[in-house]
């Protein structure tokens, strides 16, 4: 209820702050005899650790978890899984600006009006640092759909945008996205997209980006209409990604612009099978996935800890500027990619297992 | 759990199908000694209701709600609020074709792939007809809101796009909207869109529509990091309503685009009192309220019940074709504004709880 | 959140007072294709209805259940099941004495104190009259078991206790609590039974009773460690009926004077099936469902309503005392009966399903 | 809704098995602004600790509590409470017996028929040490209701029977329970308890015990009707405690042998307050706390893991016995009492934030 736990039946207590002795999770609705380790999660967790480019912070996160209990022998045993991560980067440096300034764009203001206090060591609580249990969590959802559903369960995400540098569609390719470090689909736009990040962070700016994640391998029937349609837990869990600032899915917005012929997705028999003929619904209809693809796009502001002084106040009510120095991705979104891949698995795994109890 | 009641703490379920006896809904949680009655309630039904312009269906739902319980002489007394209508349209008619084929656009086939059972009458439970219950929650929403935080509060919705037509925001006149049938807080463009709707419900086709919705008189404080942000909590409340596929907080997707320095919302004391020079981020900064106007934008797709025929199945597994008679919406995103308002509203009652729990 | 909602998964969110319009319930998360109808419902409604020997109240209640949503040609389709019992004994009465003075045992002072204001007709929210909502879901409840589980589950309970009076446990036989108005498994008690009744109502005074409940055909592996363990939520149903104090599982106060070797139910097997050789667990270990019965024993005070005078104070903090006229149960525990029925049901629809989103 | 998380408002999310790396909780919803730090938390576990006397195993847990998050020099922050405690006894011994055979009164059976796996260690996540836990949370929410309501807050718990013997009310004591290793509150049958226990343990059997707690100074209105009274959360909490069997509120079962005029807690005004002349209620009204003291009665069975062989089944389902060596307690009920105080802290906790949100 305080708003530090996601889904309903597979679900996942979130804790910890940035700078704190530890941040962790608790996994909680595993199915039994999934065999998971840590080697595991940890993949997941270095495709989100920062320092892998020029293009992301340096901080030196090893962010390396360590399995506290619900696994036994190699295998869960439907017990809640205790995950936990040791800060290591905790340098007992000077807090001095952002301890008395409230940051524009972060939550260092509004932490201070709803709490009456903060913890503004990095950030706190509201740290992006807190998306690693994200991608802890949605690690163990992954193991969840593979095993319960199959291994055409695929969830995978690009960066499609960044600032106003958008990849050409006709060019996307999954495999290219890891073959370069900012999550691009799109091979022939990756050194324009170099060059770009590397003139904003040089010019002390930041710069926004827009993820689109797809869900394949998806049965139908997952969601729950009417309150918790599939969609519009997807849009929670993405809106609740430090950053975002919109959520489509399928044709979304540009669906506005279509007539009603045009925007059905018209449906045909082949080969006994019903095909959809397109996915302008993103794959879900009434709130319940119809086995295509399901697919989002979320937009990320551009990093709000910028090198530029921006005007603001101090926590005594005096008029201020602030620069935020350290060590900032110049382009959150790119290193959201992971954690929309991981929001996703957990969506779908928490809505598989609803499923299951009422209508399997 | 079943995806049929909406909140925590302030919170309702709803029960009911577009053409069984009644469709109806129970507000729990709601504080005692607020004045209520089914005048109140009804006003904002009727809103929504039906056949009320000649861009909307000329189907007759008087809505007529019954308060049956939860309000002793005028006031709530803090038990659970029974609100019942009775479905007065159930003519027993020939459902034939939607008995059998599948409505692209529509949840049948999900709903069918998920249940192996639906009641196909108007869309059952699928149907926009259980915005309805949204709406008289909504109603009560706003008297918490207005009673705990007082008369300040406003929550309002626009039409600000129809298919590809938007407003002018530098015409933006709240009074306007009660003024015309289409929402529409641009009476410049008013015109124009009547003619744009005649055009495309002549033609047997559909529109897309955007609302815009803002709540003002919000104190800084609600939402509940970090899986329950305010604006994540807003964002799944949007995508639950039916035909809705995008939501933007603020910005947006404009954010994307924007350097840091011109997203970031500059903080400044004026006169004691701390004001945001800027509105980017929607009045919602780590998922908490800054105390500025809460500003979300959502995309309605366009109505999937049209003359124009689309290519389907039916229930057998033939391919066939299906053309939607009856009364329909050639627009559906018009009837939704009331209904975004009153989710915007049961979003911020039931943070409002939340947060008068924890912190006050 | 307000406590008028029970269950996870199987659950219903129940609303209404004893002289409102209606009471009624939600009942949510059934699964689809399941047969139910009024008939149904309503035979256990009338085995709880008043009026039917001289042991309870004589009021006219005929509480005839109308099914207003989720059940489509005879079937349940997934979606929420609405069922309302029109309040038919509004006598437009003089409520004199209850309105103004706090009756001892009674909810008057405490939902006083709690919310400020009280619907102070029959008691309001927290007459026993809400219980029928209980019976119509515990009814819903049946139906998933058996349709899920199989006809093998069976849920009966009886009365052992009227005030001091037991039934000798050796004349135990479940096909007697149907032939008498006492819901009593042993014959040779009635007449005695009866007698004390009698001489009880006759002197203005009232009865406590102990209800015992037996669930067979129960699988092994209900129950979810540790908190919702079996027993817990079966111990927090049957104490939020009204009038009950106190809750056994298996040998329950009795276990503490066993040693730890006669308390143990050794495990043997017989034709490859694992046989326990006692039940002193009730069915239940670590919280988890064994495979043998699942036996509960809840205690009931004696009704509160009783024309013997008792001292209490009226709203305006006088000293005075009260005698509660009208049509009273002098024993509530014999109409408990259905009730415990009906909740076990309800705890063991809800931990199925459970069970079967992780286990299964 | 995988059962390992207490309360709601003030809740907890508990993880860990008895031979695992650690045991650990997240505790949610804490207000902000409250002292707390380890040594507050540590204090409470060192009464649970095993090993003070020769009543209780001799196991060695030190039992060493961290705080990883949620406060913030010496101060809640509003965000989660990650508590970790690292196992310590873990000796790499030979669990052979408990590993294939089913101890009758454990949970071994009943988690292998749910999970069709099981942590075989110590009983894994079945054991008591999940208790540590809860005592930990208990402190949290100790220092909630002191905080919030006021230092008039009391939650005591004594030891009121073992086996047969019982204590005299008459000589009832709080300042007496702490200076005994049994937590009795009558001195004068204090030696005798000891000698029973002794021979209890010499000749390897076990017993079992009742506790009897006590929380004062909560005042009236904590409790949601009509499902989470504040009974039923009561007897749920206690109940989901390892080897508890019953639970009974004020008179509990003896009030079943009372008449109605006997039952009633008459009330009348002293010095314009209202004052009940008895508590047969156990403070507790319609689920609503009157302001009288909250009292709870719980019965613990005999420890199952005893020195004397019982007839129990392998694995492999052949007929075979087990005697249960090792360090454990005779009687687990005395251990029990700190983890009944716990438990009544978090309902209370609970319910106080509730009451807060709805109708303060």
């Amino acid at each position: 209820m305080s708003g530090n736990r996601f889904g309903t039946l597979f679900q996942y207590q979130s804790f910890g702050e940035s700078h704190g002795p530890a941040i962790g999770c608790v996994v909680d609705g595993v199915p039994p005899r999934i065999e998971i380790d840590e080697e595991f999660i940890q993949q997941y967790l270095d495709k989100r650790k920062p320092g892998q480019s020029r293009h992301t912070t340096q901080r030196k996160e090893p962010d390396t978890v360590e399995i506290l209990s619900g696994v036994f022998e190699g295998q869960t045993t439907g017990t809640p899984i205790g995950l936990l991560i040791r800060n290591q980067d905790q340098k007992s440096k000077d807090y001095g600006e952002i301890k008395d300034k409230f940051r524009p764009g972060h939550a260092d203001y509004t932490y201070n009006e709803k709490y009456g206090i903060r913890d503004y060591r990095g950030g706190g609580r509201s740290s992006a640092r807190e998306t690693a249990m994200r991608v802890a969590a949605g690690a163990v959802a992954r193991k969840v759909l593979e095993s319960q559903i199959g291994p055409e369960v695929k969830i995978r995400a690009a960066v499609v945008q960044i600032g106003t540098h958008k990849i050409d569609y006709d060019h996307w390719d999954w495999d290219e996205v890891a073959n370069n470090p900012l999550w691009c689909p799109d091979p022939t736009v990756v050194d324009e997209w170099e060059g770009y990040l590397d003139t904003v962070r040089k010019s002390g700016s930041s710069a926004g980006a827009v993820i689109e994640c797809h869900a394949s391998g998806i049965p139908a029937g997952l969601g729950a209409p009417v309150y918790d349609k599939l969609d519009a837990d997807i849009a929670k869990a993405m809106m609740s990604i430090n950053a975002t600032k919109a959520v489509e899915i399928g044709a979304g917005f540009e669906a506005v612009m279509f007539g009603g012929e045009d925007n059905a997705d018209e449906i045909q028999m082949l080969d006994d099978i019903a095909e959809f003929q397109s996915n302008n619904a993103g794959g879900i209809l009434g709130g319940i996935s119809s086995g295509q693809d399901v697919v989002v796009r979320v937009a990320f502001k551009p990093t709000s800890s910028i090198l530029t002084p921006v005007k603001t106040i101090d926590k005594d009510g005096n008029n201020t500027e602030i620069v935020t120095k350290g060590r900032h991705d110049p382009c959150v979104g790119i290193r959201g990619a992971p954690v929309v891949e991981a929001m996703m698995a957990c969506v779908l795994a928490d809505h598989w297992l609803r499923h299951k109890a009422q209508c399997l």
